[in-house]
């Protein structure tokens, strides 16, 4: 394994996609070939960015879209500071669930605030630490809000703040997501999940590989 | 009384330097001359943002500073959709205990974080609404802190997170303010608060009736 620093890999894409579930399967495939693995989300992932959580996913709360983007990029610069900065620098792999592209496609696209706006504070709160590779785990809205009810079938709260938005919502977020994909492909890799858990591994897995021969990580067997 | 539509007045300054008791006093004032009064404050003054300022204010909180920023800038971001802004276009005066010149001397010039992106962070929170005049109540931080203390005297929390900073901090911050009262004077009234509650609420009424009879609010009577 070639000594770089660090690997900074996200995972995206609307509720129910099956990031949680993916998320540790890569990291277990990883930890298997060897790599110090963390796995951590936003938002939150530290003790003030969990606080912020609360704030952000409550479902009594009406948050003005500003400040709620505001309470991400908040939740960004804490857990970025405390948790990934220092865990690449100790040259482990992160897994984060959800970054910057989230951002964009659930603030910019879906709230319509101003992209440009959310680049820049994006750029502000991560401080130029910038993902090496995204998973774009793509699924029907439909689909997805499905999944995550069953998740929540049972449980008093009955799906978050965001998961309660309606379909049309959660379309312009996929919407926003499959622009930024084709926007940066080099750096973001869409991923099928309509075929089940085990296919979507595959994919990633496949991916994976691929960036992990090609900066030099692992040799071809 | 000339029918402009609103007046947005700021008090700012080093912790005791009696901004409560001042922007209470200011607003009886104003009221008595019919003007329709609120009083509100940051961090805080709505459901959400008084959320936030739990998290700004826990002393057992190491909130990173530009974590800090992000979560005031979010709490007036709040702040000013729900309650400022609704204010003011019913044709009240709002006099709000902090805004953004204490961003500015708190995390610019005492946390040395950036002032470009703090007037950037500024700008996006306030959606361009800016203090028409602005009361800087200067009080020397050994004096200001005494004057907390006694506030908190037999309370268990003993100040909370910025109290709690050291007096080397509090003299950057009112290096900050004064600074910044020099950077604006047309805005930025600085009052001195050593002679007692009394002449500091006269002082602030001087100016206050100059500015009413300059805007036309009032006539020479």
């Amino acid at each position: 394994m070639k000594n770089k620093k660090y690997i900074f890999i996200t995972i995206e894409g609307g509720e129910g996609c099956g990031k949680t579930t993916q998320s540790k399967l890569l990291k277990k495939y990883l930890e298997d070939k060897g790599f110090k693995v963390i796995l951590t989300r936003e938002p939150g992932g530290s003790t003030v960015a969990e606080q912020v959580r609360t704030i952000l996913l409550n479902p009594s709360f009406k948050v003005v879209p500003l400040c709620e983007l505001m309470l991400y990029e908040a939740s960004r610069a804490q857990h970025l500071e405390e948790i990934i900065k220092p865990n690449l620098k100790n040259g482990c792999v992160v897994i984060c669930d959800r970054f910057t592209d989230s951002t964009l496609a659930y603030q910019g696209y879906a709230r319509k605030l101003d992209k440009n706006i959310i680049n820049k504070l994006n750029d502000i709160a991560s401080c130029g630490i910038k993902p090496d590779i995204t998973f774009y785990l793509d699924v029907k809205p439909e689909e997805g809000i499905k999944r995550a009810k069953s998740v929540y079938k049972g449980k008093l709260t009955g799906g978050d703040r965001i998961e309660k938005e309606s379909i049309n919502f959660h379309n312009k977020v996929r919407e926003g997501f499959l622009k930024l994909a084709k926007k940066y492909p080099a750096r973001i890799k869409k991923i099928e999940t309509k075929n089940g858990i085990e296919e979507t591994q595959r994919n990633i897995i496949e991916v994976m590989n691929k960036f992990l021969l090609r900066k030099g990580f692992i040799k071809k067997s």
